[in-house]
């Protein structure tokens, strides 16, 4: 593993990150920890006095400060924004997963399939008559790319992504391992003896620079299509029911079950776990706290909580007082006694 | 992707659906879609005049209307049941993805597996010793199908299934993408210093016209069998315990969690993000609303919901009634307040 | 199939169970099963009269009974410990899924990649640049070991098992289909116009005996290392957050999502469908109730329930009473009035 980690010098690293060594020029590290790492080839940042007291305690290797900040043991780096370098350290760590350039000779690729020189295509993976494989675009290994698909410039999908027919993945998407997009929607029909299948024919639209996490599901619409919006992040383990349409730049945490129909708008944040009903409606600049559960329509521009989800600042404080329900009921039926005997004395 | 995608005109349409053309006997769609479609390729249906409103000012190109409306601006087909004949329109609509029958020459199929003449298997699956694989069925690529299994005439699995051993599939089962069946139960005992695993030697067997969601789980049972019964179809990224046993025609929708060695009876409904807690028992025809919590035996024929889930009128009021939570107990202070003075005033 | 199912003659049985034959020494037998099994070629254990109504009344072969206990219809093992010996055969039963030793042809191996000479690894297995697999480790087909992966001394990855870069996975681990460990961390960071992404360069960490259910997801860490101790266990499709830490022989059932930078103690216990907030704490020794929802720190050593999570003894009670919400406001409404007109009265 060694000769494809990078390392870096202090001297260096001040000088790609705008800062200034504070000693040890000399010293390497190889990759960017959290402060309470024992990783004596990582460099951590601190901006608080808590977290640099957690560093010097941690057996991390080097340090970036503000200049305010002197650390009694580390090799240290100082820079007017700690966090910011580290973030700019976090993006130089990152190495792309290894693909090579051109298609894989064991990959399976349809004869009515259109791939762009440049786009990668990895070891076993098939794509199907009529898709097409942008510019740049990279396709791991066991991805499945099913007929009619699309998959724009730039876009990656991870190994063992499965995109059914008529899925169409715009430019600068991210998909990760195990993400299932464009199964059929979950519909039946009881007739009183049999459920029956509604076939489901529609789409799965995604607009540019979306993400979605490993093993999430996006079903394809019965008809029409099932559409995640510009910018939008999906995280791990999620179910997008058929003809859910989501809208821009909103971020939804892993767990969520989304239900059929329903409709999110521009910029929701919804935590971890969380269900929304079917058809239901959830507004622009919604936050959703985790492990709620949508069961009616949520107006824009607002906090919500709970199960049924109400508004946060009332959620939060009937939530917690759940537990104190069997002490309100005790004092309930005290105070029914008590005026029990206050009108038999009055009588 | 034209062409393979169908097209009719108006006129072809309204004869293979049982309606008759308003005018415009020539335009032509290729999809079915919903009424707010923007899609000028496609045609809806409406059977209200809210949706007929919707309709008009979208850009769907035609419409399937009841006799008894008119639309002001689209081609129509006049149909005594247009939700009957948008049915219809859906399964004219479907193509199957495509697989071309006998086996793929990079697929494994070991010496000792049976495969029927008129099954299909796709690039890159696997199939163990002592699998079978029925007539007509389908294999898509990457499926893994283990050494004893057996899949029935007609069943489906889409690309990336994984069949542990012994996982038995009946006629006409369709199983989705990512979904895992016969992985071990979660059997664990601890002896006071560690973990022991419980060995999981059952089986899955799944019974006719089941349908199984994109990356839903099913364990093998740890003796004996985990069995779904026949119709009955999970959604996606649901997990079903070691011995569970769900019975007919029964429908669970999305994220369901239902425990170990719980027993799901004959035509249940569950909502989306259910857990069923381990050694449950729901009966027959129960219904429970969606992100409940079934804690205890469930008694057949009722609705449910709420965590713990409670019969659903009950539970409908009280699980509102949360949010009146901080009120109630600042009356309840009140009261208190003044029953004292009250009783003071008495004394 | 029959030729790779074991059978035992009753006799036999008795003798590698330590038990004595009833009767029927040559009654044979295939499979351990529940009382319940109507299996003819079953063997079941009972330890109560209930259990022993149930096998009788069932179709099930054959029976381990205590030497108190006699059947009245199935050939019966007599031995001192039924559940012990029902153990015993359990792990006798139990074949594993067929693999050979060394590499299959079809496999991808980088020329940098170590295998170790005892490892096997299926058919369409990829394992990339700088990964190491261990002494008789069995990687099935269709896994993606990424670059800089190490798999330990007889760990198993089930088919379709994702591992991105630098997840490092311990001794005896066991790895089932459609885990997906070490995809991106969720964290995205918005500037007012734009969700930009956090580039997560951490790792992946399992120590040794750690069992991962079926589509699981465990990020990697931004930096530094998601954890999960020694002898941990994790069921199915469970979401790990980016740098989670999980100490030692903790059990967490299916369908959790344990939230980012969250930690969670040894030996801890967590029912289904539990969530935990990001950077929650969860100590030693503590139990979470099934579909919990940990919003706060939980002290080490209790029990939790509840949706947020509270002390068990308080939120078992509390969580149960709110079916009765209803008729709680009813009667603070009625103690209102009658207070009410006591104040009159009075006045």
């Amino acid at each position: 593993m060694e000769k494809i980690t990078p390392s870096w010098s202090l001297v260096e690293l001040a000088e790609l990150l705008g800062g200034a060594v504070a000693d040890q020029p000399e010293f390497r590290v190889k990759r960017p920890v959290p402060a309470n790492s024992n990783d004596p080839e990582g460099i951590a940042f601190c901006e608080s006095d808590k977290y640099l007291r957690t560093a010097e305690s941690s057996g991390v290797g080097a340090l970036i400060l503000p200049p305010t900040m002197t650390s009694a043991s580390k090799p240290t780096i100082h820079h007017s924004h700690p966090r910011l370098a580290f973030g700019m350290l976090l993006a130089m760590a990152k190495r792309p997963m290894p693909i090579s350039p051109g298609i894989h000779p064991t990959a399976v690729i349809h004869s009515d399939a259109t791939i762009a020189p440049t786009a990668s295509i990895g070891a076993y993976a098939v794509v199907e008559p009529g898709a097409s494989i942008g510019d740049g675009a990279k396709i791991y290994p066991f991805c499945y790319v099913g007929d009619g698909c699309s998959v724009g410039t730039g876009s990656t999908l991870f190994p063992h992504v499965v995109l059914y027919q008529d899925v169409a993945i715009g430019d600068g998407c991210v998909i990760h391992s195990g993400a299932v997009l464009g199964a059929d929607g979950f519909g039946f029909m009881w007739d009183g003896s049999k459920q029956h299948k509604i076939p489901q024919v529609g789409r799965v639209e995604l607009a540019k620079d979306v993400e979605v996490g490993a093993n999430t599901a996006i079903d394809r619409a019965t008809a029409g299509s099932t559409k995640i919006g510009h910018g939008t992040k999906l995280d791990n383990l999620i179910q997008i029911g058929h003809n859910v349409e989501i809208g821009r730049d909103s971020v939804i945490a892993a767990c969520a079950a989304v239900g059929g129909s329903a409709s999110i708008g521009d910029r929701v944040s919804m935590g971890g776990s969380c269900a929304v009903v079917d058809h239901g409606i959830i507004g622009d600049d919604v936050m959703v706290g985790g492990a709620s559960s949508v069961s009616s329509d949520l107006p824009g521009g607002q906090a919500y909580f709970g199960s049924p989800a109400i508004p946060a600042r009332q959620g939060l404080r009937a939530y917690k007082a759940i537990g104190k329900l069997p002490d309100l009921m005790s004092r309930l039926r005290s105070l029914e006694k008590r005026v029990k005997e206050l009108e038999e004395g009055k009588s």
